[in-house]
Protein backbone atom coordinates (compact mmCIF):
# COMPACT_ATOMS: atom_id res chain seq x y z
CA UNK A 1 0.00 0.00 0.00
CA UNK A 2 1.17 3.17 -1.02
CA UNK A 3 1.80 5.38 1.96
CA UNK A 4 -0.27 8.72 1.95
CA UNK A 5 -0.05 11.85 3.63
CA UNK A 6 -2.77 11.09 6.24
CA UNK A 7 -1.35 10.91 9.99
CA UNK A 8 -2.20 7.72 11.56
CA UNK A 9 -2.59 7.86 15.42
CA UNK A 10 -2.39 5.26 18.05
CA UNK A 11 -3.11 5.18 22.21
CA UNK A 12 -1.80 2.74 24.86
CA UNK A 13 -3.65 1.85 28.10
CA UNK A 14 -0.99 -0.31 30.38
CA UNK A 15 -3.00 -2.05 33.25
CA UNK A 16 -2.09 -3.19 35.88
CA UNK A 17 -1.62 -2.49 39.85
CA UNK A 18 2.01 -3.96 39.70
CA UNK A 19 3.10 -0.82 37.49
CA UNK A 20 1.41 2.05 39.70
CA UNK A 21 2.93 0.23 42.63
CA UNK A 22 6.43 0.64 41.35
CA UNK A 23 6.86 -2.83 41.56
CA UNK A 24 7.36 -3.80 38.09
CA UNK A 25 9.18 -1.58 35.54
CA UNK A 26 6.78 -0.83 32.49
CA UNK A 27 8.76 -2.32 29.26
CA UNK A 28 5.84 -2.26 27.40
CA UNK A 29 5.68 1.61 26.73
CA UNK A 30 8.57 2.21 24.81
CA UNK A 31 8.55 -1.36 22.83
CA UNK A 32 5.23 -0.32 21.43
CA UNK A 33 6.48 3.30 20.72
CA UNK A 34 9.36 1.81 18.93
CA UNK A 35 7.01 -0.50 17.15
CA UNK A 36 4.93 2.61 15.88
CA UNK A 37 7.22 4.45 14.82
CA UNK A 38 8.23 1.20 12.25
CA UNK A 39 4.66 0.97 11.32
CA UNK A 40 4.62 4.92 10.59
CA UNK A 41 1.68 5.02 12.99
CA UNK A 42 2.25 8.14 15.91
CA UNK A 43 1.26 7.15 19.63
CA UNK A 44 -0.32 10.17 20.71
CA UNK A 45 -1.32 9.55 24.40
CA UNK A 46 -0.15 6.38 26.97
CA UNK A 47 -2.50 6.00 30.12
CA UNK A 48 -1.19 3.23 33.13
CA UNK A 49 -4.36 2.22 34.90
CA UNK A 50 -5.34 -0.05 37.49
CA UNK A 51 -6.91 -2.97 37.52
CA UNK A 52 -10.22 -1.49 37.86
CA UNK A 53 -12.82 -2.16 35.08
CA UNK A 54 -14.32 1.58 35.58
CA UNK A 55 -10.48 2.85 34.94
CA UNK A 56 -10.39 0.59 32.23
CA UNK A 57 -13.44 1.05 30.68
CA UNK A 58 -12.97 5.23 30.64
CA UNK A 59 -9.64 5.33 29.36
CA UNK A 60 -10.69 2.37 26.21
CA UNK A 61 -13.65 4.11 25.19
CA UNK A 62 -11.73 8.26 25.44
CA UNK A 63 -8.68 7.11 23.54
CA UNK A 64 -10.34 4.43 20.75
CA UNK A 65 -12.84 7.05 19.70
CA UNK A 66 -10.06 9.41 18.95
CA UNK A 67 -7.49 7.73 17.38
CA UNK A 68 -7.08 5.38 14.41
CA UNK A 69 -6.05 2.34 16.72
CA UNK A 70 -5.95 1.38 20.78
CA UNK A 71 -2.99 -0.89 21.93
CA UNK A 72 -3.97 -2.35 25.69
CA UNK A 73 -1.27 -4.12 27.75
CA UNK A 74 -1.51 -6.87 31.06
CA UNK A 75 -4.42 -8.42 32.41
CA UNK A 76 -5.08 -11.44 30.20
CA UNK A 77 -3.93 -14.26 32.42
CA UNK A 78 -5.98 -17.00 34.06
CA UNK A 79 -6.13 -15.61 37.70
CA UNK A 80 -9.13 -13.60 39.09
CA UNK A 81 -6.97 -10.25 38.86
CA UNK A 82 -7.32 -11.12 35.16
CA UNK A 83 -9.97 -8.38 33.75
CA UNK A 84 -9.55 -6.78 30.76
CA UNK A 85 -11.04 -8.94 28.44
CA UNK A 86 -14.69 -8.12 31.05
CA UNK A 87 -13.82 -4.79 31.07
CA UNK A 88 -12.68 -4.17 27.36
CA UNK A 89 -16.23 -6.16 26.51
CA UNK A 90 -18.30 -3.74 28.75
CA UNK A 91 -16.16 -0.93 27.09
CA UNK A 92 -17.68 -1.85 23.28
CA UNK A 93 -20.70 -3.08 24.54
CA UNK A 94 -20.48 -6.61 23.62
CA UNK A 95 -20.31 -10.14 25.96
CA UNK A 96 -17.19 -11.56 26.40
CA UNK A 97 -17.49 -15.15 24.95
CA UNK A 98 -14.94 -18.24 24.92
CA UNK A 99 -13.46 -17.83 21.22
CA UNK A 100 -13.91 -21.24 19.38
CA UNK A 101 -10.24 -20.57 17.52
CA UNK A 102 -8.43 -19.59 20.77
CA UNK A 103 -10.30 -22.61 22.81
CA UNK A 104 -8.96 -24.98 19.69
CA UNK A 105 -4.94 -23.53 20.54
CA UNK A 106 -4.74 -23.86 24.08
CA UNK A 107 -6.35 -27.18 23.64
CA UNK A 108 -3.54 -27.93 22.09
CA UNK A 109 -0.83 -26.22 23.96
CA UNK A 110 -2.23 -27.83 26.84
CA UNK A 111 -2.71 -31.23 25.42
CA UNK A 112 0.81 -32.20 26.78
CA UNK A 113 0.47 -29.70 29.54
CA UNK A 114 -1.92 -31.14 32.21
CA UNK A 115 -4.84 -30.21 30.09
CA UNK A 116 -7.54 -27.10 29.53
CA UNK A 117 -8.46 -26.60 33.06
CA UNK A 118 -10.97 -24.41 33.40
CA UNK A 119 -8.88 -21.75 34.78
CA UNK A 120 -6.91 -21.36 31.58
CA UNK A 121 -10.13 -21.69 29.35
CA UNK A 122 -10.27 -17.76 30.95
CA UNK A 123 -6.99 -17.38 28.25
CA UNK A 124 -9.56 -18.31 25.36
CA UNK A 125 -12.49 -15.75 26.68
CA UNK A 126 -12.49 -12.50 24.16
CA UNK A 127 -15.14 -10.13 23.63
CA UNK A 128 -17.61 -11.13 21.04
CA UNK A 129 -16.91 -10.04 17.34
CA UNK A 130 -12.82 -10.63 18.41
CA UNK A 131 -10.10 -11.91 15.83
CA UNK A 132 -6.92 -13.37 16.64
CA UNK A 133 -2.89 -12.26 17.10
CA UNK A 134 -0.71 -15.09 17.13
CA UNK A 135 1.61 -15.49 20.22
CA UNK A 136 3.99 -17.97 19.52
CA UNK A 137 5.01 -18.59 23.07
CA UNK A 138 2.69 -19.73 25.36
CA UNK A 139 -0.75 -19.95 23.04
CA UNK A 140 -2.94 -17.64 24.65
CA UNK A 141 -3.76 -15.33 21.83
CA UNK A 142 -3.71 -11.25 21.91
CA UNK A 143 -7.14 -10.20 20.67
CA UNK A 144 -8.48 -7.90 18.19
CA UNK A 145 -11.82 -6.19 18.28
CA UNK A 146 -12.03 -3.48 15.66
CA UNK A 147 -9.35 -0.81 16.33
CA UNK A 148 -8.64 -2.24 19.81
CA UNK A 149 -5.37 -4.83 20.11
CA UNK A 150 -5.45 -6.71 23.65
CA UNK A 151 -1.81 -7.42 24.34
CA UNK A 152 -0.26 -9.31 26.96
CA UNK A 153 1.77 -7.75 30.20
CA UNK A 154 5.01 -10.19 29.65
CA UNK A 155 7.10 -7.77 27.50
CA UNK A 156 8.66 -10.84 25.47
CA UNK A 157 5.10 -12.25 24.78
CA UNK A 158 3.61 -8.77 23.68
CA UNK A 159 7.19 -8.59 21.42
CA UNK A 160 5.69 -11.93 19.78
CA UNK A 161 2.44 -10.65 18.95
CA UNK A 162 3.91 -7.16 17.57
CA UNK A 163 6.08 -9.41 14.89
CA UNK A 164 2.61 -11.10 14.19
CA UNK A 165 1.26 -7.75 13.42
CA UNK A 166 4.01 -5.92 12.09
CA UNK A 167 3.16 -4.44 8.32
CA UNK A 168 -0.55 -5.29 9.10
CA UNK A 169 -1.59 -2.21 10.60
CA UNK A 170 -2.17 0.74 7.52
CA UNK A 171 0.22 3.73 8.10
CA UNK A 172 0.76 7.37 7.09
CA UNK A 173 3.53 9.41 6.47
CA UNK A 174 6.57 8.43 8.28
CA UNK A 175 7.63 11.08 10.45
CA UNK A 176 11.79 11.41 9.89
CA UNK A 177 13.90 12.60 12.06
CA UNK A 178 17.41 13.45 12.38
CA UNK A 179 19.65 13.96 15.19
CA UNK A 180 22.74 16.31 15.74
CA UNK A 181 24.60 16.56 18.75
CA UNK A 182 26.52 19.16 20.62
CA UNK A 183 28.54 20.26 23.31
CA UNK A 184 26.72 23.05 24.70
CA UNK A 185 24.47 24.07 27.59
CA UNK A 186 21.16 23.85 25.69
CA UNK A 187 20.40 27.34 27.62
CA UNK A 188 23.26 28.73 25.72
CA UNK A 189 21.11 27.89 22.39
CA UNK A 190 17.64 28.28 23.20
CA UNK A 191 17.14 31.40 20.92
CA UNK A 192 18.85 29.76 17.96
CA UNK A 193 16.84 26.35 18.25
CA UNK A 194 13.96 28.51 18.20
CA UNK A 195 14.53 30.76 15.30
CA UNK A 196 15.38 27.82 13.41
CA UNK A 197 12.67 25.48 13.96
CA UNK A 198 10.44 28.73 13.03
CA UNK A 199 12.38 29.28 9.29
CA UNK A 200 11.02 25.16 8.39
CA UNK A 201 7.32 24.95 8.86
CA UNK A 202 7.49 21.48 8.54
CA UNK A 203 10.12 20.84 10.95
CA UNK A 204 9.88 20.30 14.85
CA UNK A 205 13.27 20.47 16.92
CA UNK A 206 13.29 18.59 20.25
CA UNK A 207 16.48 19.28 22.41
CA UNK A 208 17.43 16.96 25.12
CA UNK A 209 20.46 17.85 27.51
CA UNK A 210 23.05 15.43 29.20
CA UNK A 211 25.98 15.33 31.10
CA UNK A 212 29.10 13.53 29.95
CA UNK A 213 32.22 12.90 30.42
CA UNK A 214 32.58 15.78 33.22
CA UNK A 215 30.35 18.05 30.35
CA UNK A 216 27.28 19.42 29.16
CA UNK A 217 25.56 18.68 25.87
CA UNK A 218 22.26 18.38 23.70
CA UNK A 219 20.87 16.38 21.51
CA UNK A 220 18.92 18.22 19.34
CA UNK A 221 15.87 16.02 17.18
CA UNK A 222 14.41 17.32 14.26
CA UNK A 223 11.15 15.55 13.08
CA UNK A 224 9.16 16.15 9.60
CA UNK A 225 7.20 14.79 7.46
CA UNK A 226 9.52 15.96 4.23
CA UNK A 227 12.85 14.38 3.86
CA UNK A 228 14.06 17.45 1.92
CA UNK A 229 12.64 20.03 4.62
CA UNK A 230 14.37 17.46 7.28
CA UNK A 231 17.87 18.09 5.78
CA UNK A 232 17.91 21.65 5.14
CA UNK A 233 16.91 22.17 8.67
CA UNK A 234 19.40 19.96 9.84
CA UNK A 235 21.75 21.84 7.83
CA UNK A 236 20.92 25.49 9.19
CA UNK A 237 21.30 23.81 12.89
CA UNK A 238 24.47 22.83 12.14
CA UNK A 239 25.50 25.67 10.24
CA UNK A 240 24.61 28.21 13.11
CA UNK A 241 25.73 26.24 16.11
CA UNK A 242 29.54 26.32 13.53
CA UNK A 243 28.83 30.39 13.95
CA UNK A 244 28.70 30.54 17.17
CA UNK A 245 32.33 28.17 17.88
CA UNK A 246 29.91 25.08 18.86
CA UNK A 247 31.13 21.70 16.74
CA UNK A 248 27.44 19.64 16.01
CA UNK A 249 28.07 15.75 16.04
CA UNK A 250 25.90 14.79 13.13
CA UNK A 251 23.80 11.97 14.37
CA UNK A 252 24.11 12.97 18.16
CA UNK A 253 26.28 12.19 20.91
CA UNK B 1 1.64 13.02 61.70
CA UNK B 2 0.00 10.20 62.82
CA UNK B 3 -1.08 8.07 59.78
CA UNK B 4 -5.37 7.67 59.26
CA UNK B 5 -6.82 5.76 57.09
CA UNK B 6 -8.22 7.97 54.60
CA UNK B 7 -6.13 6.87 51.39
CA UNK B 8 -4.20 9.61 49.75
CA UNK B 9 -3.59 9.17 45.81
CA UNK B 10 -1.56 10.59 43.28
CA UNK B 11 -1.91 11.18 39.57
CA UNK B 12 0.76 11.75 37.13
CA UNK B 13 1.61 13.29 33.92
CA UNK B 14 4.68 12.74 31.98
CA UNK B 15 5.19 15.29 29.29
CA UNK B 16 7.53 14.80 26.15
CA UNK B 17 7.50 13.55 23.06
CA UNK B 18 10.62 11.77 23.55
CA UNK B 19 8.56 8.65 25.48
CA UNK B 20 5.81 8.62 22.66
CA UNK B 21 8.66 8.40 19.85
CA UNK B 22 10.39 5.84 21.49
CA UNK B 23 13.74 7.95 21.72
CA UNK B 24 13.73 8.09 25.40
CA UNK B 25 12.95 5.28 27.74
CA UNK B 26 11.20 6.90 30.56
CA UNK B 27 12.24 6.28 33.98
CA UNK B 28 10.26 8.13 35.82
CA UNK B 29 7.01 6.22 36.44
CA UNK B 30 8.79 3.73 38.26
CA UNK B 31 10.91 6.20 40.05
CA UNK B 32 7.57 8.29 40.66
CA UNK B 33 5.57 5.17 41.46
CA UNK B 34 7.92 4.16 44.20
CA UNK B 35 8.72 7.36 45.99
CA UNK B 36 5.17 7.51 46.23
CA UNK B 37 4.31 4.16 48.07
CA UNK B 38 7.18 5.05 50.70
CA UNK B 39 5.00 8.31 51.53
CA UNK B 40 1.82 5.71 51.87
CA UNK B 41 0.59 7.63 48.68
CA UNK B 42 -1.31 5.27 45.92
CA UNK B 43 -0.51 6.25 42.25
CA UNK B 44 -4.17 5.66 41.11
CA UNK B 45 -3.31 6.75 37.17
CA UNK B 46 -0.31 7.99 34.89
CA UNK B 47 -0.72 9.83 31.26
CA UNK B 48 2.20 10.44 28.82
CA UNK B 49 1.03 13.29 26.37
CA UNK B 50 2.91 15.05 24.20
CA UNK B 51 4.65 17.88 24.25
CA UNK B 52 1.32 20.20 23.10
CA UNK B 53 -0.51 22.71 25.23
CA UNK B 54 -4.23 21.04 24.86
CA UNK B 55 -3.04 17.76 25.85
CA UNK B 56 -1.22 18.63 28.92
CA UNK B 57 -4.12 20.78 30.60
CA UNK B 58 -7.10 17.82 29.55
CA UNK B 59 -4.69 15.34 31.54
CA UNK B 60 -3.56 18.03 34.44
CA UNK B 61 -7.12 19.26 35.04
CA UNK B 62 -8.75 15.88 34.69
CA UNK B 63 -6.30 14.35 36.87
CA UNK B 64 -5.84 17.13 39.97
CA UNK B 65 -9.49 17.21 40.02
CA UNK B 66 -9.66 13.66 41.43
CA UNK B 67 -6.32 12.77 43.27
CA UNK B 68 -4.90 14.26 46.37
CA UNK B 69 -1.70 15.16 44.40
CA UNK B 70 -0.11 15.48 40.78
CA UNK B 71 3.11 15.43 39.67
CA UNK B 72 4.17 16.23 36.25
CA UNK B 73 7.83 15.40 34.50
CA UNK B 74 9.24 17.06 31.71
CA UNK B 75 9.31 20.31 29.96
CA UNK B 76 10.75 22.54 31.95
CA UNK B 77 14.00 23.56 30.64
CA UNK B 78 15.27 26.97 28.92
CA UNK B 79 14.38 25.87 25.20
CA UNK B 80 11.14 26.73 23.06
CA UNK B 81 9.79 23.45 23.39
CA UNK B 82 9.67 23.20 27.27
CA UNK B 83 5.94 24.57 27.18
CA UNK B 84 4.52 22.88 30.62
CA UNK B 85 4.43 25.89 32.92
CA UNK B 86 2.57 27.62 30.53
CA UNK B 87 0.71 24.53 30.00
CA UNK B 88 -0.27 24.77 33.57
CA UNK B 89 -1.20 28.17 34.14
CA UNK B 90 -3.50 28.02 31.66
CA UNK B 91 -4.73 25.11 33.39
CA UNK B 92 -5.31 26.69 36.49
CA UNK B 93 -6.57 29.49 34.93
CA UNK B 94 -3.72 31.90 36.19
CA UNK B 95 -0.72 33.67 34.51
CA UNK B 96 2.75 32.47 34.15
CA UNK B 97 5.20 34.94 35.54
CA UNK B 98 8.93 34.94 36.89
CA UNK B 99 9.27 33.62 40.25
CA UNK B 100 11.40 36.72 42.05
CA UNK B 101 12.58 33.38 44.25
CA UNK B 102 13.03 31.94 41.32
CA UNK B 103 15.36 34.60 39.56
CA UNK B 104 17.59 34.93 42.60
CA UNK B 105 18.20 31.04 42.40
CA UNK B 106 19.07 30.77 39.21
CA UNK B 107 21.40 34.52 39.06
CA UNK B 108 23.22 32.83 41.44
CA UNK B 109 23.81 29.68 39.88
CA UNK B 110 24.56 31.46 36.87
CA UNK B 111 26.89 34.35 38.01
CA UNK B 112 30.11 31.93 37.14
CA UNK B 113 28.64 30.03 34.26
CA UNK B 114 27.93 33.05 32.02
CA UNK B 115 25.17 34.87 33.35
CA UNK B 116 21.26 34.69 33.64
CA UNK B 117 20.20 35.10 29.79
CA UNK B 118 16.68 35.48 28.59
CA UNK B 119 16.49 31.79 27.39
CA UNK B 120 17.96 31.01 31.23
CA UNK B 121 15.37 33.34 32.74
CA UNK B 122 12.46 31.08 31.22
CA UNK B 123 13.13 28.57 33.77
CA UNK B 124 12.68 31.21 36.65
CA UNK B 125 8.64 31.14 35.27
CA UNK B 126 5.83 29.99 36.98
CA UNK B 127 2.17 29.94 37.86
CA UNK B 128 1.44 32.44 39.60
CA UNK B 129 1.22 32.03 43.30
CA UNK B 130 3.63 29.36 42.76
CA UNK B 131 6.13 28.31 45.61
CA UNK B 132 9.61 26.24 44.20
CA UNK B 133 10.86 22.23 45.03
CA UNK B 134 14.75 22.87 45.07
CA UNK B 135 16.88 21.42 42.52
CA UNK B 136 20.48 20.67 44.15
CA UNK B 137 22.04 19.75 40.89
CA UNK B 138 21.26 22.41 38.33
CA UNK B 139 19.49 25.35 39.83
CA UNK B 140 16.13 25.70 37.98
CA UNK B 141 13.68 24.74 40.49
CA UNK B 142 10.38 22.13 40.46
CA UNK B 143 7.74 23.92 41.50
CA UNK B 144 4.72 23.46 43.38
CA UNK B 145 0.88 25.22 43.01
CA UNK B 146 -1.86 23.91 45.19
CA UNK B 147 -1.76 20.39 44.93
CA UNK B 148 0.59 20.21 41.13
CA UNK B 149 4.29 18.83 41.43
CA UNK B 150 6.10 20.21 38.44
CA UNK B 151 9.39 18.08 38.10
CA UNK B 152 11.99 18.05 35.51
CA UNK B 153 12.22 15.44 32.79
CA UNK B 154 15.77 14.00 33.47
CA UNK B 155 15.38 11.50 36.08
CA UNK B 156 18.49 12.66 38.36
CA UNK B 157 17.17 15.64 38.86
CA UNK B 158 13.46 14.56 39.62
CA UNK B 159 15.26 12.33 42.52
CA UNK B 160 16.67 15.42 43.71
CA UNK B 161 13.02 17.10 43.86
CA UNK B 162 11.50 14.08 45.20
CA UNK B 163 14.64 13.82 48.04
CA UNK B 164 13.52 17.30 48.75
CA UNK B 165 9.84 16.46 48.96
CA UNK B 166 9.94 13.24 51.03
CA UNK B 167 8.29 13.43 54.36
CA UNK B 168 6.54 17.12 53.52
CA UNK B 169 3.20 15.10 51.84
CA UNK B 170 0.75 13.52 54.07
CA UNK B 171 -0.36 10.08 53.39
CA UNK B 172 -2.57 7.86 54.45
CA UNK B 173 -2.50 4.23 55.71
CA UNK B 174 0.03 2.38 54.18
CA UNK B 175 -0.35 -0.13 51.88
CA UNK B 176 1.58 -3.42 53.25
CA UNK B 177 2.46 -6.12 50.76
CA UNK B 178 4.58 -9.42 50.91
CA UNK B 179 5.17 -11.66 48.23
CA UNK B 180 5.01 -15.20 48.20
CA UNK B 181 6.82 -17.09 44.89
CA UNK B 182 6.04 -20.76 43.48
CA UNK B 183 7.93 -22.76 40.63
CA UNK B 184 4.34 -23.30 39.00
CA UNK B 185 1.89 -22.46 36.60
CA UNK B 186 -0.52 -19.88 37.30
CA UNK B 187 -3.09 -21.32 35.45
CA UNK B 188 -2.60 -24.49 37.99
CA UNK B 189 -3.85 -22.40 40.99
CA UNK B 190 -5.87 -19.59 39.59
CA UNK B 191 -9.12 -20.88 41.52
CA UNK B 192 -6.48 -21.15 44.61
CA UNK B 193 -5.57 -17.81 43.92
CA UNK B 194 -9.13 -16.39 43.58
CA UNK B 195 -10.67 -18.43 46.43
CA UNK B 196 -7.93 -17.23 48.92
CA UNK B 197 -7.97 -13.66 48.18
CA UNK B 198 -12.17 -14.18 48.64
CA UNK B 199 -11.31 -15.35 52.26
CA UNK B 200 -9.66 -11.85 53.22
CA UNK B 201 -11.81 -8.89 52.48
CA UNK B 202 -9.34 -6.15 52.65
CA UNK B 203 -6.61 -8.08 51.18
CA UNK B 204 -5.81 -8.59 47.31
CA UNK B 205 -3.63 -10.75 45.41
CA UNK B 206 -1.95 -9.99 42.50
CA UNK B 207 -0.24 -12.76 40.42
CA UNK B 208 2.77 -12.32 38.18
CA UNK B 209 4.53 -15.23 36.31
CA UNK B 210 7.58 -15.32 34.68
CA UNK B 211 9.93 -18.15 33.34
CA UNK B 212 13.49 -18.27 34.60
CA UNK B 213 15.54 -21.99 34.85
CA UNK B 214 14.04 -23.16 31.98
CA UNK B 215 10.87 -23.48 34.58
CA UNK B 216 7.62 -21.65 35.08
CA UNK B 217 7.00 -19.95 38.34
CA UNK B 218 4.72 -16.73 39.61
CA UNK B 219 5.00 -14.77 42.10
CA UNK B 220 1.63 -13.74 44.15
CA UNK B 221 1.75 -10.42 45.90
CA UNK B 222 -0.69 -10.06 48.43
CA UNK B 223 -1.37 -6.34 49.66
CA UNK B 224 -3.92 -5.01 52.65
CA UNK B 225 -3.61 -2.38 54.61
CA UNK B 226 -3.90 -4.27 57.63
CA UNK B 227 -0.81 -5.96 58.62
CA UNK B 228 -3.14 -8.80 60.65
CA UNK B 229 -5.00 -9.39 57.45
CA UNK B 230 -1.90 -9.93 55.28
CA UNK B 231 0.06 -12.02 57.77
CA UNK B 232 -2.61 -14.16 57.81
CA UNK B 233 -3.63 -13.96 53.84
CA UNK B 234 0.19 -15.02 53.24
CA UNK B 235 -0.31 -17.90 55.84
CA UNK B 236 -3.04 -18.94 53.79
CA UNK B 237 -1.53 -18.83 50.88
CA UNK B 238 1.29 -20.87 51.78
CA UNK B 239 -1.07 -23.60 53.11
CA UNK B 240 -3.25 -24.18 50.30
CA UNK B 241 0.02 -24.73 48.26
CA UNK B 242 1.78 -26.92 50.13
CA UNK B 243 -1.52 -28.77 50.13
CA UNK B 244 -1.06 -29.45 46.35
CA UNK B 245 2.46 -30.25 46.89
CA UNK B 246 3.70 -26.89 45.54
CA UNK B 247 6.23 -25.55 48.31
CA UNK B 248 6.26 -21.62 48.56
CA UNK B 249 9.19 -19.14 48.83
CA UNK B 250 8.40 -16.57 51.42
CA UNK B 251 9.33 -13.36 50.27
CA UNK B 252 9.25 -14.41 46.49
CA UNK B 253 11.49 -15.78 43.71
Amino acid sequence: MAPTQRIFTAALVVIGDEILSGRTHDKNIAQIATWLQIQSIRLKEVRVVADDPDAIVEAVNTLRARNDYLFTTGGIGPTHDDITVDAIALALGVPAIVHPEARAILESYYETRGGLTEARLRMARTPEGASLIPNRYTGAPGIRCGNVFIMAGVPSITAGMLDALSGQLEGGAPLLSETVGCWVGESEVAQLLGDTEKAFATCQIGSYPFWAEGRTGANFVIRSVSAEDLAACSRALIDALAAIGKPAVPGGI
